[in-house]
């Protein structure tokens, strides 16, 4: 045991809780043309929503608000990225099916962006 | 100041650095066809020797191995995404410029996809 001063400053989330191997469920928003994404919206009502349906099984999220391209050049290639932690994919795939209905439901209310979803594994 | 009984379990690396307002690089390998892809080049030589380069301006950085799209019968839309992790976008800008040629030099040791680079804040 140790004597612990860090542990309480704020973080994003508690982004300690991101464990190698666990299963992370990233929603991409891509840049298309003629998109509509109130993020104020998304990330104060979408995300905690669903989180709050997702219950325990959720570990964290966490959320990415895109700002540039690989140069001022270049096009934005996403608006927004969210990310949802769990320990095993059964878990995710118990926690969307029930509430699948609600979640993408709730979509249209901030975007009109199709989003792209991509299951991981935390490799580092 | 507490006791931390929970402060030495391994992470996936030190996630407890992620911040709000931080800036996050991610480096997304599209999962296209006629791919190659090194993982374990990837993962054990490609990224730690930029996180060298970087030093101490990189706060971390993580590694997601793409497994799944959203239903088994969807296409994996990444191989694998890679995140940086910045106090400022300046530090970023500093880091890489330097960097590039060595950085973009050993992609193709280990890959024939042309990335997509999106720079974000953290905001949750």
């Amino acid at each position: 045991m140790v004597w612990c001063i860090s542990c309480q400053q704020p973080t994003s989330s508690d982004t300690s809780k991101i464990k190698k191997g666990m299963i992370k469920v990233a929603i991409l928003y891509p840049n298309t043309e003629g998109k509509t994404f109130d993020m104020d919206y998304y990330s104060n009502k979408h995300m905690p929503m669903v989180a709050g349906l997702f219950g325990d099984s959720l570990k964290l999220y966490t959320i990415d608000k895109g700002i540039a391209g690989r140069t001022p050049d270049e096009p934005l290639p996403y608006v927004a990225i969210g990310y949802f932690y769990f320990d095993k994919l059964s878990a995710y795939h118990n926690s969307f099916g029930p509430n699948a209905e609600t979640i993408l439901g709730d979509i249209p209310n901030y975007t009109n962006i199709q989003p792209i979803v991509q299951i991981s594994e935390v490799l580092h």
